[in-house]
């Protein structure tokens, strides 16, 4: 054997036990009783540990172009090894099609950026910005492509699907048996909060938020719903907000649509304090943070199954980035760290705080990202022939988040000052040992693209 | 005494009873048992007839002005005739906003060419097309405006609100305690339905109906409903045509929203088969006439009390106005007569048909139109010392609707060749005979201008 | 003419208008405009005041015999002159059918003894025990019964109708057209609760409310809803109390369901903490006084239309009758007066406590019960050529309620020590004066048994 | 190893995959992907062929000894090794409460009844008749029964709980943090049913389920799901058989109730034809078999998640003891044999007919049955250290379905004639191979009792 990680608590979707693994050219060979049985060049005693199928993170933006001059401050290179820290062994980033351009060559493009610099493994959605290449969509399958993504706002760059669009885009997506996923806001109110705040002379961070007023997400995931119930097309909505979106999913969800649903670690964690914080610039993402309420319900909604996946919408800007504090708020570009620290704080957050079961957990980061956009089993399980991305995680050792233990490129953490208590401690991308106690010690470039399966029919 | 009706079926919306009224002045002077007890210059006799009070009809287009070159065929002058004829003795027209022009200035010139040619009493809403002149909309509460439409497409016409200018509309409709009215369609939709038909060549009146699908209202309606929730605004839905529609409708009287809205006849009497008969472009209006399906949706909804008032959206085109059926649908002037034949025709249906209590008749064209628009009592009611409009409507009288028996400007009715039982034999405004026995023999001009109060708190 | 009112303000079911009444022969002769128009032996000026239909008690309980020993403290006589006092000319009281025996022949007998006695006009409502005689229905009916009252408890005095039987009822109600009027508590919760607190030792009259709790009523009515679902019957929900209850019958409402609900003014004006008051015994009755929420839920379903009527369940007896507080609960005699009191108790509560309309008032006590139990628009109306029931009210009267100014047999009154403004000053039965200003000044055996229709296919 | 099953492919309530099985002393040892790495005394090469954790029937009957004279003809014995040649490698019978003895000796009782015949392991419920006993729930629940049955209906037996009584089982059912499971039908419905088939003579087979109409059903878990609410116990539906029941849990679970429920394959398979064919009287069970449209709406509602679990409600009888014909309905005892045949007809309905993915199969039958009575994960999973219970499924071999090729002790079986593809042919148990290829190997008293755990807070 290659790799035997004895006496750890494996944990899945489905269950937590004691058992023993051996690790085999990449696969997982034997899941097995006796930690005697077997022996290896490499053994890890995992004794009071968890095991981890590795975490999948399908909501990433590393180097992100597409925003003009400024690129994100992770490249596919410092982003994927940053989350290997975090024990997560698979990205799906996005390859943004250019109104006007070919989404294929700009999907070929955007693979050849990630494959010479990939840590760990990944896919990639298509951002559909127009219907002018719909028909590339088979190719783009083909190529193991089977989501796509759609905004319903930034008019202002060109990316909204207008609403007739937007069904000729959920007709194609169901013929086509793929995943439409969507960033749901209503773009004329919008761009009005943001006007208004102009012509009121609100520019501070705060009124991002208002800006972005509650209704913009409501309205926009209702007429999601109804054009998906219309045309029977999968939809996956992303970074969920508010209460009244994690509603309407729920119900979506009690009429039997075809529907799911993901928030990230910000909007469980922040409130809109974050923005009258000191450099609350620096918290600046869209959507925006939202209330204490809408935390709650989040939380609930995770409780009930409602939200199937947590995911980071990983985008990381510098401080020079942001303007320093500088900008009025519709000028700093919008994006925050968290690809590391999403495993730990989610931990805290619902295993120690809120008492969930630790599956609930491996449900929503791994398994769920997995099935979801068709990389199960091969990612997201513990089974025997899947790939060996595992993290060994401990949940006893107690952090402080700070920029200065986490490995990204930026001088700040939206979280920093945070105390957790569980941490990864290893992480294993296809039997291979990336991190070990907070050393990279593997390969920095052992990540491959992924070909993604269509998940219905 | 002026005039006493004796011996005749009193019709409100409460009860059928039989009982004599005399008439003084313009007003219900008396109503009373014995039918000696008074003498008057004129006496009816309405024994084995219905007295209703006169139908309000509060959706109504004479001489529409803003389509260009096209003036529709009825001036207020022949419209209201027509109106008088059909046992209408108030109509709501609308005073159009041009856009970037003063409502207010709008409202008063309209004004002033309905007040020189009107038969009956009318009254006026403004059309509000864009959000500069927000401010005019208390100057027009003083002068008698209690309900300002709106449109959610038309874009090509610059007719449409925006849902941020919708979401302020409400506000300040809700603050000043105005009634909204909306035409909701989605316009991106209906834009793009259009395109494709052209695209398609398919450019036959069918193809009207096909560019503007049932999702465009079903869309519209409920974007409007949760604008409306938020913003607490009183919100009246014009001509609902489909199921999905009107269940809306019903849903949300059930949140207890302070919604209404309304159906015409033709949504009910004809479907999309009338766009492939003969002369079928004579037929084109927006939204367009349905299916079998819909027709009985909106039956059942009149029926549990969702829809609250009949109306016709009265605009009448004659043939070369419509193109002689030369033109592609979308070039076809939109409208249909109906103002002169809804009471029978509702009657025939709802009544004889359906078997429907016949104080259900009053209430949706009468009591109700006038309770929302601000005048009930004077208006859509029996009360003593209210206007004395008047129908008396004889139950036995059979015809077969004809272009030749009605008295509009045109050769053509959409209903033409429909038999109906029931017809109303006199109309009486204020008083005043107007018709009788097919005769016009009052006053062609007796009509005035209706200052409407607001109705919510 | 023999009698009229002039200047005062008519208030029915739909509107408010300043109007003269002129009464012949017991009917409303005429509703006109000039108040000189007619002279009159007698002439009553009204100016300053409402005149209401007479209110319609369809709920009252007078020299109740089926409980043994005790008979209820008024007498048909003097309850019906209290009534007359109170504004109140038609009341429905019940023929209980004594298990085993003929209903009919019960019916006529009680009957009989209200006929020599009453005051104010009168039906009676069947009381169905046992299924034994179910198809007296038909006779009962031809009598002037369209409405049976059924229990699903008290099965220890033989009077519950178990699940069986009841869809039994339903189903011949449903087949004959009439109209079923459940007291529905759950049988076994209820009698186990009474044997809880006996067990326990708890004795007070709080402890009457504990053994009857919230669900007892939610259970009864939920199931009673499925029965009635199935069967089609129709169904009025007697006495409803509680936030739970009342929420069933806005559902079933919602799904066009025929069902219909009451609630009583003391589940209004007073809770639970009248048993802890002095003299708290004196307050049972079942269903029992509810908590602050539930009173609160009522008045909302007031508002929205849910509850359909406020009847009284007037049952009144003597502090000697009801022990003089030195029963144990069980023991006391339930039921509490009401009938006098109820039309200024509630236009206080309802008009200038919640600022309803008072068109509202009007459609509860009068206009609603004589639709619902076949007596409109006789009773109910305002219209030409129907019973001259008239209540003329002072709003400007305020009053304290005590014992020594209201006319019933018993020293005491739940409401005693209330303030209220406005009172009736006048009630007309029929054209004939009962009372004014506090005098019964009418003959006091005006009344007369009224047949009931049918109101429904 | 003692047992090793290579190149099978394994179905959990997860996933399929293929791997090797390594089972050491009655526990799974490894799941491997190498098949040469282990070797043992005893090899089976399942390719082809599906692995499943062993069937656990969570509602079995055997030698039922409540019906006075009659015994079911299954013993414990014959029960079990006929359940295992059926797959099935975990039982949870009964052990009825006799009104007025002591549960926990009538358990224990029942235990060593047990223990000394069964071919594999069992649990027992302890079916509460009566409240006398409810502080034995601690003590019962020490021996390991987390399950409590009760009836609603059977009152001519003394079986049911009145209202009052299960409101205060489901309290303590709720406090001991147990499960209560419930046999749900409206008592009085059903007695008056059978009554009216009595007095009318109707006396056939198909009367039987005449007698026991949708509603009874539909009522009584309407009821309980009130009770539930209230109380926040946990329950478990037994044996639905309508769409109204199934519509019922489904609506309570939107509401995020504790509630689950079960179907049997006779109400997925079968419908009241059953009775009007020949020897219709063999069917008879209670519940009844329903109309085809219930078999739709059950089906429904597993593909939903509706339904939890399948299980047989195995209850056998032999011709003579169901009277030979010769009986009226409701004098045959009731009860069918299922055991043996569940797993081969499930799957062939579900998985060939129906399309449902292999492991919806696997959810219901094992997994969700372990989990839900406490026995997860050492029945019901395929997990490395859980017992070594597994079926070695062929899916390509075709059988009908006759009395001849299975092994209980009667001459009949409802599904005679059935045919169907895929048949187990191996069952395991604890490590011991029990049947193999249609014969029965292993030791026929290997079986023990299942001390089973509580499974919620």
């Amino acid at each position: 054997m290659d790799l035997i990680i004895k006496n750890g608590s494996l944990v899945d979707s489905v269950g937590v036990y004691r058992a023993n693994l051996a690790i085999n050219k990449g696969k997982i060979e034997a899941i097995y009783s006796n930690p005697d049985r077997f022996s290896a060049e490499k053994t890890i005693d995992a004794e009071g540990k968890y095991i981890f199928p590795g975490v999948v993170d399908s909501h990433v933006h590393f180097q992100l172009q597409d925003l003009g001059k400024e690129i994100s401050t992770d490249s596919f290179a410092s982003g994927t090894q940053a989350a290997a820290f975090g024990g997560c062994t698979t990205i799906i980033d996005f390859a943004d099609q250019t109104r006007g351009a070919s989404p294929l060559k700009g999907f070929l493009e955007r693979q050849k950026v990630a494959n010479s610099q990939v840590a760990i493994d990944y896919g990639l959605h298509v951002s559909k910005t127009d219907l002018e290449f719909l028909d590339e969509i088979i190719a783009l399958i083909n190529e193991g492509v089977s989501s796509f993504k759609f905004f319903t706002t930034y008019s202002w760059r060109n990316l909204d699907l207008h609403d007739s669009e937007l069904i000729k885009f959920f007709s194609v997506i169901r013929k086509n048996r793929a995943l439409a996923m969507g960033h749901l806001e209503n773009d004329s109110i919008v761009q009005q909060g943001i006007q208004q705040m102009i012509d009121e002379g609100k520019l501070d961070p705060i009124h991002h938020a208002e800006s972005r007023p509650h209704i913009a997400e409501e309205e926009a995931i209702q007429k999601a719903l109804l054009f998906v119930q219309k045309t029977k097309a999968k939809l996956h909505i992303a970074h969920i907000t508010t209460k009244e979106g994690s509603d309407l999913l729920r119900t979506a969800k009690q009429q039997d649509m075809r529907v799911t649903g993901e928030t990230c670690p910000h909007y469980l964690l922040l409130n809109e304090k974050a923005y009258m914080a000191e450099d609350g610039y620096l918290n600046l993402m869209s959507p925006p943070l939202r209330y204490a309420k809408d935390q709650q319900a989040l939380v609930n909604r995770i409780k009930d199954g409602t939200i199937d996946l947590i995911v980071t919408d990983h985008c990381e800007f510098s401080r020079k980035s942001k303007g320093n504090g500088n900008l009025p708020f519709y000028k700093v570009l919008n994006g925050i760290p968290g690809i590391e620290t999403s495993l730990p704080l989610m931990y805290d957050l619902l295993i120690n705080k809120y008492k969930m079961d630790i599956t609930k957990l491996i449900t929503l980061m791994s398994t769920n990202p997995a099935k979801l956009f068709g990389l199960y089993p091969q990612k997201g399980s513990l089974q025997v022939n899947t790939d060996a991305d595992l993290v060994i995680f401990d949940p006893s050792i107690e952090k402080t988040i700070r920029p200065e233990i986490l490995h990204h490129n930026i001088d700040w953490n939206p979280y920093s000052g945070m105390k957790v208590k569980g941490w990864p401690i290893a992480t294993i991308l296809r039997g291979q040992i990336l991190c070990e106690n907070g050393e990279f010690i593997g390969p920095k470039k052992a990540g491959k693209f992924l070909a993604r399966q269509l998940t219905y029919q």
